[in-house]
């Protein structure tokens, strides 16, 4: 598959390697057993964050439990859930002008979570 | 879709969520823009990180770089290549008895880079 320039090469300019790659631990949520519900807020995200969607795709084990991942022009946001612990591993890691942060916005209220921890981790460029 | 209980979960034991996240940064690598040589790459890392793939998917850009997945029944693998720099994102999270170190090597050796740096980041359980 192939389609126009991803937004965030076509430069020299080795700054406009990699992006911003937050880690996300979500605790205390609900809906997290509910592909539907992610995917949803997965869709949400993307457009609060005015990033790309290539590709999504959401599994569920059973008996609990969901991983799923949105494929962005921007890079990815992905998602491992543990229900029964009310927690969510999610990453968000865009290049270019998208706004990741905003997809943590999207990210608290689709799951009630009161308690979002963020690490934010700069990826390529050339600090690493 | 469903299937059997995922391997990091079906515990009260609130440390079997999550798992070890590395975070890779290979640069001077070769083959960055060819999907089909990124898929082998995957496909030999899941088996030797004696994990379980549940879905891959690769995506090229024109006129150059790779975003792509492997979800896993242990989280996940990601990757998004800057051919044009020799760099590429790649994303190794798993959880239970899988391997990520293992990944790591072979990632090395399918696209011939002799700088790989790796952050290693632990993700859920009672820490976070």
């Amino acid at each position: 598959m192939e389609d126009a320039s991803p937004p965030c090469t076509a430069t020299d300019d080795v700054d406009q390697t990699g992006g911003l790659h937050l880690i996300v631990e979500l605790r205390n949520g609900v809906g997290l057993d509910d592909p539907a519900r992610i995917e949803r807020a997965f869709r949400q995200a993307v457009e609060a964050a005015e990033a790309t969607l290539l590709h999504i795709h959401l599994h569920r084990f059973s008996p609990q439990g969901v991983t799923g991942v949105a494929l962005l022009a921007e890079s990815h946001i992905t998602v491992h859930t543990w229900p029964e612990h009310a927690y969510g591993a999610f990453d968000v890691f865009m290049c270019g002008a998208a706004d990741p942060w905003a997809v943590v916005e999207v990210l608290k209220t689709a799951f009630a979570s009161d308690e979002v921890e963020v690490r934010a981790l700069r990826r390529g460029g050339v600090l690493i």
